[in-house]
């Protein structure tokens, strides 16, 4: 090992880690087909499936020799690629190298279990029931980030597992900001109607696959390379280059589930197809973060989609489809797919009051982790910041801190929805300095321009850069919710004008 | 190693098999996706994703001390199931470890390229093209038998691969005596009419896919553990316990082959369904042979799904599903779909004449391995032949030897699809005896009585015996083509008998 010239430890590396990739690609299709096409007395055999072949994949990522290719290998003078590959190959073996065994098959266990306890405590509204489980999980998380050390809080070490290198002090005061300004926009709207009712009907599932799949072709989405199939919870995934799908669900008392379902996986999926094929099995080769790939769907389903561009171009082919539109005027379609709203439930919540949503987890999860919050107050603190946030309790748990999953098994996740819907914004405003205005691209129907913009500065870098630095060089500056804010008022003021 | 009990080593081996069938299912998975759902250009990455996977699992059953733990474990006491496994991972062991890599990835590549040129030689309808890959084909066959070693002849040691422990000779004696029988009952049908106009018509796709769902639910295919989509090419595959797949095809003027290749493949999927789950990842929780398994297939496709009893009654059901059948009495239908008439394709041949042509494979493939013929004299020994059994040449290539896929990788399957059909008239007579006319169970519905027995008999036993051994538990003896042609000749007697 030791005679190893810096240049061969390399590709020793490059090649483990393509072949690896050929395992995760496996995880992937399993995945897909868990949630599409397994037959139920299937499942039964997959926990334990899944299970060979991630500790497969750990195992080999492991080993000690694969500490030692990256000494080597650091030693050498590497160009950007390689430079940035190492980087994140070091970063993955420290972290898995770090947890120990014990840990990561005890957490895997009490997640299986606490995700099915929180099912049932959800069903019955009963927090009490899951509270034992989540106080586990809050205990191994509080192990985890001792061992994987921290910046400057211990919440930090998990919000890097989703978003390297950004710190929750730097989310707070971004939080912070957006958070003041989202309670005076939310006062300028309380007294609008949104016609929202104007949109109810019933709308056939196959008549809504038609159309999500006329829409998709029309933007541009490569069934040659992708496909749209029909689960209850709609997600996107690459199997490997050439093969990247998608599914979303259909309402029949609610269309826009399905075709804002579909252009937010789109846009997940547009990110997963632009990524540079010769760099697969490293990670330059691989999306960068959640809060990037989430300003990818969010760009897709709201930026453009709830557009009124957007529907000055596909309005008279949703008419086609379907007879319901034909006496509602395009300028209320676009008032409905807007309304602005506070509610209970994160996922069905308005462009404006979904970050209201996340920063009330982020601020529970980030003192439940440093342990300023005991779990025995969690609920209470969760109803109280509801309430400041949004002028009303919840009337029950299931509506309230049980209606998430993510708590059954980690935390750290839910801020980089928001910083998705702050990225969306922040490169909206530099597209429209490249491209000129974005929205007249859209009106014509070109979304090559828009996408290929996307290719060339976003998807094909990859991890090339920390996710934050990404933002700088394409931007110039790291994620700052001004933009977001500023795109978000001036379509509040065009909403607002319309009767 | 050495200090190990042979119980020890058993159980060591027992984890490792248990393991790799998990990998296993991963590429029955991989399988599945890539003739149903995957993406074009998502093929391009599937073959060294098959290829890294393929490499692991032989890699890790090739490694010395898997022999060495097979060693020890021999010396134990063991029951009749363990001693079973051990057989089959020594001939597993044995087999994998004699090849060398070399050649194996040597045969993978040609057998890739020579697929390729068969498709396009096929189309072209010229076997110049692909003789100097069949040419490669048989160089690396005559290679690896003599590497694996046989017990007579060259040829076995393939056979061997698809059947254990059977031999060209003892498939000789029984073909020579079906050929000359089959010849005669042909002369018997010759001027018969079969109404086989009558069933033409348009029949909906998706009219098909129900009836051919009503027939499976019916019968009692548990779509609990299994499903069924559309493939090119029909097929069944087990993923594992749970979860096994079956596939057809839909011609929108030819109504018989998607029912007909759903019962085969609903065959095929039975035996997997009945296996013992407990024993999942051991050679005993594994279908025995390929002849064992064409037998269930064409047992159900056949002996069941062709009979007048079967007819009488789902063909109210047919006629519900489709209006044509409304003026054709139910014994013409039953008629037309058992037509006997000597043609040029295999997949389309009849009960009967489909024998012959798989006769004319085996003694074409028996010479060449054993180097009897030449390549320069196949084709013209396949046109004499075909002659000699149907007494017409093929009119070109296409239809001649160029019709089937699997000389483009390797030899030794085809008669195993000549041993299912008599394997399954076997068990026919056996079941008659057990259970009485079993043609009154099928007037009534009662299959599940038909499966249970064979679930007991067949299913169940998995490996327990090799496939001849199997044969003689259940039926007193190996594989006779007196049942077959007993069978057969009573069908024929009984469709004269209708005008």
């Amino acid at each position: 090992m030791n005679n190893l010239t810096p240049k061969q430890a390399y590709e020793k590396l490059y090649k483990i880690s393509k072949r690896l990739a050929y395992f995760s690609s496996v995880l992937s299709i399993l995945g897909w087909d868990e949630r599409t096409y397994i037959p139920k007395s299937g499942y039964k055999y997959r926990s334990e499936l899944n299970a060979v072949l991630g500790e497969y994949i750990h195992d080999e990522w492991t080993k000690d020799y694969i500490g030692e290719l990256i000494e080597i290998a650091k030693n050498g003078e590497l160009n950007e690629i390689e430079r940035s590959n190492l980087y994140w190959w070091e970063r993955s073996y420290i972290r898995s190298k770090k947890i120990p065994k014990e840990l990561l098959i005890n957490h895997i266990k009490v997640s299986t279990v606490a995700y099915q306890v929180w099912k049932e405590a959800r069903e019955k509204s009963d927090f009490e029931l899951f509270k034992p489980y989540l106080n586990e999980i809050v205990k191994i998380l509080r192990e985890k980030v001792q061992i994987l050390g921290y910046k400057n809080e211990p919440y930090d070490a998990l919000l890097d597992g989703y978003e390297a290198e950004i710190t929750a002090e730097e989310i707070s005061k971004v939080f912070e900001e957006l958070k003041g300004e989202t309670i005076r926009l939310l006062e300028k709207v309380k007294e609008k109607d949104f016609k929202r009712r104007l949109i109810n009907g019933h709308f056939e599932k196959e008549k809504q696959k038609s159309f999500c799949i006329y829409l998709l072709e029309k933007i541009g989405f490569d069934f040659s390379m992708g496909r749209i199939d029909e689960t209850t919870h709609p997600f996107a995934t690459r199997i490997h280059p050439g093969d990247i799908r998608i599914t979303t669900r259909f309402y029949e008392d609610n269309i826009l589930s399905s075709i804002f379902g579909t252009l937010h996986e789109m846009g997940h999926a547009f990110y997963e197809m632009g990524l540079k094929e010769e760099y697969f099995g490293t990670p330059v080769g691989e999306a960068v973060s959640l809060g990037i790939h989430e300003s990818q769907s969010r760009f897709w389903e709201n930026i453009i989609g709830r557009s009124l561009e957007f529907w000055e171009l596909f309005y008279k082919d949703l008419r086609r489809y379907f007879m319901h539109f034909e006496n509602i005027k395009l300028e209320h379609f676009y008032l409905a797919i807007n309304e602005i709203k506070p509610s209970y439930i994160r996922v069905e919540a308005d462009e404006l009051t979904y970050n209201l949503h996340i920063i009330l987890r982020f601020e529970l999860e980030r003192d439940l982790i440093n342990g300023k919050l005991s779990i025995d107050d969690v609920k209470d603190a969760w109803n109280e910041k509801f309430e400041s946030l949004f002028g009303f309790r919840p009337r029950n748990d299931s509506e309230g801190i049980l209606q998430d999953v993510h708590w059954s098994s980690d935390m750290g996740y839910f801020p980089t929805y928001t910083l998705g819907n702050l990225n969306a914004a922040q490169f909206l405003y530099k597209i429209n300095k490249d491209l000129g205005n974005i929205y007249e691209l859209v009106k014509e129907g070109n979304f090559k321009t828009i996408y290929n913009w996307l290719k060339e500065n976003i998807y094909e870098k990859g991890s090339l850069y920390k996710p934050q630095e990404l933002l700088e060089k394409v931007t110039g500056e790291r994620t700052n919710p001004k933009y977001f804010l500023k795109y978000i008022e001036d379509k509040i003021e065009k909403l607002l004008s319309i009767d």
